[in-house]
């Protein structure tokens, strides 16, 4: 139902109703709450007032000003902002203010912002609003019948936010599995902590993303160009996979695309699809955070890479001209052998960017200070977002037997999975390099591994070369770490010395 | 000669006479020039003092502040700092600013700052004085006898800087082989362009020689960890290594330190060597920049993860009690065909750090404007800095044929290499997957060389996978890449529509 009374009391105001703003409207008046709705685009208002007809739960109260959002809310006031990320959430909220907005009030910013901006903005803002932020998963389709959502700020705010985004998130039932919209369950609807730890999870969640899309393409890749199967072949081992341990959105909507006839031709869709990849940012975020920060997430940046790779379509037309491409010759073996090895080789490479992805949010927790409830984050992507997946579930069981995980490789569940799995990781590692697939994904996660699980490192031989060149001093294994060791290299005879 | 007196005309002045400027001012004497010196720390104007004394070419002029700095320079003055780079640099500045610089006084910042300050710099002090850069490699040892020098600013600026920089530089022969200090050649002083381009190609370096550091340290860890090789056999395998194609500074480095007897002890040197790698950010710079402007530069991100996975020590011999190994059985080869192997690889690897490092600096040039020459780049690191290799003259080569050359994997000579490599690089990655070796950096160059020469890489999947759970549409390969379509995935019948 809909009204454009001046009926004062809504539960909440979206400023902002494009695509996103509109669904997580549509959802919340699903959901029986009343929302004051106000776009600078009228034909938006519109669109969101037609579509809000049709529910006979909440109200959708269209607005003209921000004064009139304002004087259709009870105090506090919770303001939720759809716009996009960057200096339109600011010129925004500096309306909002100049519209007579308290202190008190509660400003959530849903959109895509940089996790460092939400941080800045909350110290900007402070003594003038609650600013509070939120990062939704899941799109359009999830924005309306179920998001991810990572709620961040201060923990006073969440009190009145969290009875709606509990309402409105997606649900899983006692097995972890996600229900149907409006049905009852846990909701994903996680309070990370303090602000800006909303939209960091979400960055991270992309990050993963990233690499878990990769990690699919890496194989279907591998069972076309190695070994010659139709795309709807491909979708349908996909389809049995997802039955299995690798069940994920992500796995059954690359199934469900790669049994997709063309519809203008008799080819698979896929095959039909230019392969340069966009990408929006996200990842490349999560790949330069790893980086700044010392935490090791390669396969994350090396699906960022994979995709810049794609985009080079024309330098890679020309790659393909010019490079001699010498490959061991294709051993035939058993395909039932190839699909076994394939499945545990993404099995355990998707298990690494996970560890890769966790690693990194407790590294910055720490940094930080923000206590993230890693278990809590695991629940909260059960559902509603990109990465759902029942693997989710094993996480969510891992941080909750031990909060202070060192590393998801070290779970004794996942680490009976990998030692189960890893000879068939590493035979695919082998066949795609001697074969000449890329693998970037499945081969540097196997490269993490191998590293994570290696006492000594090479880098004593690094260290040495820093020392020759550069003078910058190694430490001794029979020595305390803190004293370093410099050669005068280039003295006869040489000497160590003390530094 | 050292003097205190009052003359008034020096050709440069050093402020800051640490490690690096005092190396540098003593080769400038060296080199017959005179210098005008000051430090804040009055111990290290008596230490170059001293030093200099016994150099009878040119001389040193201590001075006691900037104002006696000034007074001995000609007009235009030209003015190195050898500070730390961030805030210093500003504040040395603004000094000598306060002191009577001159809008046409040369200021050369010698530190290492990030390329973008050295912008921003550049445009801050427009009216006020010439700002100018020069980034040196080499080290100490490189400084005092000869580094190697990328400079940037104003042309102008660089006919009074050049002399004194081609007099002080690393110097080459007609072979493109450094010669020793002091005697004849062409000269490792490269004016790159515009400010903050000669920053930036010092920060390429830098991840380029990340990269081939780390790539050496993996065929160590082959040799010794799968092989069982003592330390002093794998030095004198590089030492041979070190005759051929692979004939570099850092291969003959870590020969030498393979052979370092322990001075304590009866080991290796090396395996008394603590293996946490340090790094100083340059690295890591490198692999941001190519995660801003969308250039794949995988090998070298993975060698900057190395150094993290090294310094997580604690966690690795955690993982090295929780982890299970499973690997394939070491197949018993004969010792030539392995070495024959990890040399292809480590050639070919390096070949793809290059084609990655040089690949990155022309996205930057186009995207910047700097028209850098990528021969006279490549002909400046043939003596004086780390990555210094008879390699670079093959490159210099490559881009003397074809200054716009798209990749350097795409050169005559160097296709030819990687074609008769390429099975033993091939053979290389997958014995190391098997046998529990990380090998992040030769693996992901091989990733990259793969998805360089392949037309068609499995981003087709990718952006169906994206259309269907973010309607971010995909370009068909039978239509032109600007008409984008949407597939309608959730209705029935499905339909594909143009948007």
């Amino acid at each position: 139902m809909t009204t454009t009374s001046t009926a004062p009391h809504c539960h909440i105001a979206m400023i902002g109703l494009g695509v996103m703003g509109k669904s997580l409207t549509l959802n919340l008046i699903d959901n029986g709450f009343h929302v004051a709705g106000f776009d600078l685009n009228s034909s938006n208002i519109q669109q969101t007032t037609q579509e809000a007809q049709i529910i006979s739960k909440g109200q959708f109260v269209a607005c003209d000003s921000l004064e009139q959002i304002l004087a259709h809310l009870p105090s506090p006031r919770v303001i939720a902002l759809s716009v996009p990320a960057g200096d339109i959430v600011d010129s925004v909220i500096t309306d909002l203010l100049n519209a007579g907005l308290n202190p008190q009030d509660i400003v959530i910013d849903t959109g895509n912002s940089l996790w460092t901006d939400t941080i800045a903005r909350d110290k900007h803002y402070q003594g003038k609003l609650n600013f509070f932020s939120t990062a939704v998963s899941g799109g359009e389709q999830g924005a309306r019948f179920g998001p991810a959502l990572m709620a961040s700020g201060d923990e006073h705010a969440w009190e009145y936010v969290k009875p709606m985004w509990n309402a409105i998130a997606a649900k899983v039932n006692q097995h972890g599995l996600p229900v149907e919209p409006l049905q009852d369950g846990e909701a994903c609807a996680t309070f990370t902590g303090p602000s800006g730890s909303g939209h960091y999870v979400k960055m991270v969640h992309n990050g993963i993303e990233y690499a878990d899309m990769q990690l699919i393409c890496e194989v279907y890749q591998y069972l076309h160009q190695v070994i010659g199967l139709k795309a709807e072949h491909i979708g349908d081992i996909f389809s049995e996979w997802n039955q299995g341990v690798l069940n994920s959105y992500l796995m059954e909507i690359s199934a469900d695309i790669l049994k997709q006839k063309d519809f203008q031709s008799d080819q698979p869709l896929v095959e039909m699809i230019l392969d340069k990849a966009g990408q929006k940012g996200t990842g490349v975020w999560t790949a330069i955070n790893s980086l700044e920060v010392g935490c090791p997430a390669p396969s994350i940046a090396q699906s960022v890479y994979a995709r810049s790779l794609s985009s080079l379509k024309e330098r890679r037309q020309l790659g393909e001209q010019k490079l001699a491409v010498i490959t061991e010759t294709h051993k035939t073996e058993a395909l039932s052998t190839t699909i076994a090895e394939l499945h545990d080789a993404l099995y355990c490479a998707k298990l690494c960017v996970y560890a890769q992805g966790f690693d990194l949010m407790k590294t910055t927790s720490e940094q930080q200070d923000w206590q993230l409830n890693f278990a809590e984050i695991a629940k909260g992507w059960r559902a509603g977002c990109i990465i759902r997946a029942v693997f989710l579930q094993s996480i969510t069981k891992a941080f909750e037997a031990d909060p202070q995980l060192d590393n998801l490789l070290f779970d004794q569940h996942f680490g009976h999975e990998i030692k189960s799995r890893q000879l068939n990781w590493r035979r695919c590692v082998a066949n795609a390099s001697l074969y000449g697939v890329a693998i970037p994904g499945i081969g540097s996660a196997l490269s993490y591994f191998d590293s994570m699980r290696c006492a000594t490192l090479p880098a004593n031989l690094l260290q040495a070369q820093r020392d020759y060149f550069g003078s910058h001093t190694y430490s001794r294994i029979d020595q305390p770490e803190s004293q370093k060791y410099h050669v005068e290299w280039s003295h006869h005879p040489r000497t160590e010395i003390k530094k």
